[in-house]
């Protein structure tokens, strides 16, 4: 049995999330009140129906209690939101997931029975900031808010020497997880692993100690 | 020397891209052509200015060319986004960062001299596809198109067991990499290390393998 999505609202946000639901291979619902914006999707999703989500009706029409997850990313129209919020709980939808615009909105939103409240925008505001800061961290997963696993380009510094030479574990306290090298990736490198140009590595650890290494291999 | 960021468009994106380069210790001078917007960030940012960024004159006169790089989060206005990079562009601001709305904005954005191009939207809504794929995943990190590392919640069927006794490595070709037990973080776990209910595992390996694992672990 495939799992079932109903997406409401196809902005940029709300359209993505379809988008990637059906790669990967899921059923989806979109609705929007916007024809052209039903219109765009019509082709790429299971069904696409032009509806107001704040109409109760419509959504009992549309059997919305059956879905086991819906995503409402209606954008700037708050009010709208929430009313759709509370109108999906009270029909019984057991997993809501909202797009917030604000912590006043997410408020309301936790209050009326959302499961999950997601901030798209802000979200990548923090990570694209990341990015700019550290331009040799090509991406990261915070571990808890002292620990990351960051994915970063060798620098010159670096090539040409084995790892048990950096010494990363001993001196900066983190640790080399795995080496990207093109395709290829080396999980677990040994002591003896020889670092290459243009290898990325994957460095688990404290992030004050991810930033000590990064400040010494770079120069910063 | 401090780095100099500036960044245009004060929406949720811009905004939070202000506060985090803010909270890093970054001098940010943040410009909209909306003065609510503007005074809504006036005593978060290093300056703030009521400016329109297609006015050639006020960048200049912002000193715009001075700053190491400059951030576009200008959204539904097109057109103000693509000139706002021209100009820019043309002023001799070396890192351009630039907010698409979609596929033909971005095309346009790279030919005429933004050197970043970001889809806040659409990036996060891949992200929360994901996570709703997959309930016991936490967070995950794209290492390749075919390789990631996964924060995945630990199954009644693992807890108890040692890494040796679950044997992922072998049966399933991932690694665990490190397990996260409240705010401890288990680096390069042995062998005989013990599961406990609640640790988050940090796995890496190649996707398929990931999904068996995840598959078997979880029953689903
Ligand atoms: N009551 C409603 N019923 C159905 N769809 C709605 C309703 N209100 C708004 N929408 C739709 O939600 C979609 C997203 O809204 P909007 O464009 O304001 O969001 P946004 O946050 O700017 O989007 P983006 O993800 O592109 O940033 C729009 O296509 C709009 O037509
Ligand atoms: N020519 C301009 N000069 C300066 N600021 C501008 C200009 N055009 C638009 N802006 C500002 O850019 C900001 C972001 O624009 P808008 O709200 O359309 O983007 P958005 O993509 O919906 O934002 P969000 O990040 O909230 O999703 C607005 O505060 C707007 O005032
Ligand atoms: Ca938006
Ligand atoms: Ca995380
Ligand atoms: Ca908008
Ligand atoms: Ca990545």
């Amino acid at each position: 049995m495939k799992r079932q999505f109903a997406v409401i609202g196809l902005g940029r946000f709300g359209g993505s999330v379809c988008c990637a639901l059906i790669e990967q291979g899921m059923e989806v619902l979109a609705i929007d009140q916007d024809e052209a914006r039903v219109n765009k999707y019509r082709d790429l999703v299971t069904h696409a129906v032009v509806a107001d989500a704040t109409d109760e009706q419509a959504l009992k029409h549309l059997g919305i209690r059956n879905f086991e997850h819906v995503i409402i990313a209606i954008g700037d129209n708050i009010q709208a939101s929430i009313l759709t919020t509370l109108i999906l709980d009270e029909l019984g939808v057991e997993h809501i997931t909202v797009k917030a615009q604000n912590d006043y909105h997410e408020k309301v939103l936790t209050k009326i029975g959302a499961e999950r409240i997601v901030h798209p925008e802000r979200d990548m505001g923090v990570r694209l900031a990341h990015h700019l800061l550290s331009k040799n961290v090509l991406d990261y997963l915070e571990l808890s808010d002292k620990h990351s696993i960051i994915e970063i380009i060798a620098s010159t510094k670096m090539s040409g020497k084995t790892l048990m030479k950096l010494d990363v574990r001993a001196k900066f306290g983190c640790n080399v997880m795995a080496i990207k090298r093109g395709r290829e990736i080396i999980v677990s490198p040994q002591a003896t692993q020889l670092i290459k140009e243009e290898d990325i590595l994957i460095v688990i650890g404290a992030d004050e100690d991810i930033k000590r290494f990064e400040h010494e291999m770079f120069d910063e």
